[in-house]
C-alpha cells in the first residue's frame, strides 16, 4: 500500500512486448522535442495542460506563471505525469484491425517539486537553453521582476515510476501480398526561421537559433 | 455543485487572449492530427495514454482493445479529458521570459461512453478512415473475432467543457532591434510511403495512403 503523496509505480499491461524498461530509451523519448502534456488530478478530474519541458539529469523541468492558480496546485505536491508522444507513421495493413501508428511514447510520474532559492536561476537557464540552445548567453539576464513571475518546477524521474513505449516498422504480419501494405512517415520538421518585421536587415541568425534546426533533426 | 459523474465546465484562467472560444476553432485543432493524450483518474492518480482518435460531429471516437484493464475503466463512466497538441513553432524574443511557443491545443472534458450495438461497426469505420481516407472500400471487412476483440469509445464535445487555446505570430512586443527576434516554424509533415518488404513490385499506393499525405498538409 503507498501513501497518499507516493507516486504510483508504473505499468504497462498492454502490448508489454512495446515497453522499453531501460533509462536511455526513455532519456531518448523525452529529449526528442520539448513539449509534453501535463496531467493532474483537481477535485477527482483529471486536469490537462500542454507544457514546455526538458531533461535535466534525472528529473524534468517545467516552468510557469506564478498566477497559473491550478499549476500550483499542482506544485504542491498533487500526483501528477508528464507524458509525451511522437508520431513516426501511420502503420498500413491489409486490414483496419491490423493498422497501427509507428510512435515514441513515455509517462513520468510523480509529484511537482517548486524549484527555489540558489537552484531557480539554473534550472531556468537549462530549461531556456534546452528548446534554444545557448540561447541565454546572447540576451538580457532575466530581471528580477520577471524571475519572480515565474514558476520553476521538477518532476523527478524515480525507478519504477515512469513506461516507454515504443512502436517501429512495418505490419506486424505480412498480410495479402495483392494489397498496399507499409509505413507513411510522419514527423517533427523545423523550418526557415522568421525574423520578426521590426528587426533591421542585418541582424544575422544567431547559433541558438541555427543550432535549433540541426539539433532537433539529429534527434 | 456538479454532480461526481458530470463533467467540470472547463475555462481558461491564464492567459484568456489565446482562448479561442467557437467550436469552429475547435473542430480545426481536433481535425489536424488524429493523436491526443487520454487522461483520467485511477485510485486518485492521473493515468494518462496516447491515442488515436478522430471527431465525429458532436462527439469523439477512440478505440482500444476489450484486453485493457485501464482503458475499461474508462469506458466506464470516470470522468476523463482528451487533449492534443500540436506544436508550430518556437518564438525567440530578446529575452528568455518572453520568448514561447506557438501552437494550437484543446481538451475535451466528459466522461467516455462504449458505442455498441448497430453504432460500433459505422463508429469504428469512421475512425479508421479519418485516420486513411476510405481506406475500409480497399480491404477486408473486420472479422468477427477482431470485431469482440476492439472497444469503440466516445466522447461527447458538450457546451462548457472543452477549452481550445492558440497562440502565433512574433514576440508579443518588439524588443531591441538589434537583437534576433522571430518565429522558427514547426510542424507534422508526412513522407513518401514506404511499401512493406513483402509486396510484389505491382502493387499500386492506394487512394486512401496518397489522400493522407494530401489530407493532412491541407489541414
Amino acid at each position: 500500500m503507498t501513501s497518499p503523496s507516493s507516486p504510483r509505480r508504473a505499468e504497462l499491461t498492454r502490448k508489454p512486448e512495446r515497453g522499453r524498461p531501460d533509462r536511455a530509451s526513455l532519456d531518448a523519448v523525452l529529449d526528442a522535442v520539448p513539449v509534453g502534456t501535463l496531467s493532474t488530478v483537481v477535485d477527482g478530474r483529471p486536469w490537462v495542460v500542454p507544457m514546455l519541458f526538458c531533461r535535466d539529469g534525472d528529473r524534468l523541468l517545467l516552468h510557469g506563471s506564478t498566477g497559473a492558480g491550478a499549476l500550483r496546485h499542482v506544485a504542491a505536491g498533487s500526483p501528477a505525469a508528464l507524458s509525451v508522444v511522437h508520431l513516426d507513421g501511420i502503420v498500413v495493413a491489409d486490414s483496419t484491425f491490423d493498422s497501427s501508428a509507428n510512435y515514441r511514447s513515455a509517462v513520468v510520474h510523480g509529484s511537482l517539486a517548486p524549484i527555489d532559492g540558489d537552484e531557480k536561476d539554473p534550472a531556468l537557464r537549462k530549461l531556456s537553453d534546452a528548446i534554444l540552445p545557448g540561447r541565454t548567453a546572447e540576451v538580457r539576464s532575466t530581471t528580477a521582476k520577471e524571475f519572480a513571475a515565474t514558476l520553476a518546477l521538477s518532476l523527478p524521474i524515480a525507478d519504477g515510476c515512469w513506461t516507454v513505449k515504443v512502436r517501429s516498422g512495418p505490419p506486424s504480419e505480412p498480410g495479402d501480398p495483392n494489397v498496399w501494405q507499409g509505413v507513411v512517415p510522419v514527423g517533427l520538421t523545423v523550418g526557415s526561421p522568421e525574423p520578426a518585421s521590426w528587426l533591421g536587415s542585418d541582424v544575422p541568425v544567431p547559433a541558438s537559433v541555427r543550432a535549433l534546426a540541426d539539433g532537433w533533426s539529429a534527434r
